[in-house]
């Protein structure tokens, strides 16, 4: 589930509630999956892949990661990205584009406090997408921070929130034999447009 | 439902056979589901969306699409793409990054002549993404291709398959509290190379 408060009263903001109810109605598990695609400017590569959306706040959508790890370091270096949605209940995707940040250092504190100690010990030992000789070497350095005496862990500086905030929407309704509904909402000069796309 | 001939019997390939055979196990459904993640090299954006994929022939991994769509034009400039599978029944994610080109014609045609003729009306009807006042004239679009007088439907040209080929594959196995299972395959210089990265 994403937690959201003060949700914006923009159109694609009611189309997006309207959806995500259904798939709530329609008991779609992994609500909050999405993928995020990202732009290596270093290789000059695509890259994606899924996080746990937690929270959308008014018009800031928030997730949480490693700060070191290959998607926030294209982040910094390309704020632009791509985001999805699938909810195979309903059979609706949504697709975004947005530009990308850190989040206040407040607001991560706050969430790290509300998680698992056993979800802060990974996060605190592990160095998101370094190689490392086994699966087993993970494990310990896990088990070590879970041990560790300080039983209330401190957010690291290394991991946070990122916040976006999608500039394009598409809501696509799939539908028999493709003639799928597509809906495109996208803001130019502060406004919302509108339009329908052919399937 | 993937269908897959003579597979590759590189270790990914089996690494991606085993999955992909528990997935199945599972009673995954929209197995064939993938996002792509292509460089929109214009408008310096990345973009994201579903696609259904349809075969892996060797090393070969085919979809098919309106070769007129803004993905397809993306490919042209930019042909690095980003892929990703979700399995949720399984909770494995596949993350594969490849270089794409047109499938051979011929191939496209047997494709094409294989599918419902419902499905072929939409893709001549259909200018995909091209934006149109009304879903009432998408329908009538359709209908129109539908009930034409030619029952036997040519492949338009405008109309085909989308092969690719990746040089980097990562299985992530999700487990509790995120100690989750990450196996890498890099090709380089025609090898496979393998390692192992932290969650």
């Amino acid at each position: 589930m994403i937690e959201i408060s003060n949700l914006s009263a923009e159109k694609p903001y009611k189309y997006f509630d309207r959806f995500y109810k259904a798939a709530i109605d329609s008991k779609q598990e992994f609500i909050e999956a999405i993928s995020i695609a990202s732009f290596n400017e270093d290789s000059n590569e695509v890259e994606s892949r899924y996080v746990n959306l937690k929270y959308i706040k008014k018009d800031e959508w928030i997730f949480f990661t490693n700060y070191n790890s290959p998607k926030a370091r294209q982040f910094k270096k390309h704020d632009q990205i791509s985001i999805l949605f699938y909810w195979d209940k309903t059979n609706v995707q949504i697709r975004m584009k947005a530009r990308i940040s850190k989040s206040p250092a407040s607001f991560s504190d706050k969430h790290f406090e509300k998680r698992s100690i056993e979800k802060n010990a990974l996060a605190i030992s592990s160095m998101q997408s370094q190689e490392i000789e086994s699966h087993q070497k993970v494990e310990d350095n896990y088990k070590k921070v879970l041990n560790s005496t300080d039983k209330r862990l401190h957010r690291p500086k290394s991991w946070g929130g990122f916040s976006f905030t999608p500039y394009y929407f598409e809501f696509w309704e799939g539908r028999e034999n493709r003639l799928n509904r597509r809906y495109i909402f996208l803001q130019r000069d502060g406004e919302w447009h509108e339009k329908y796309l052919q399937p």
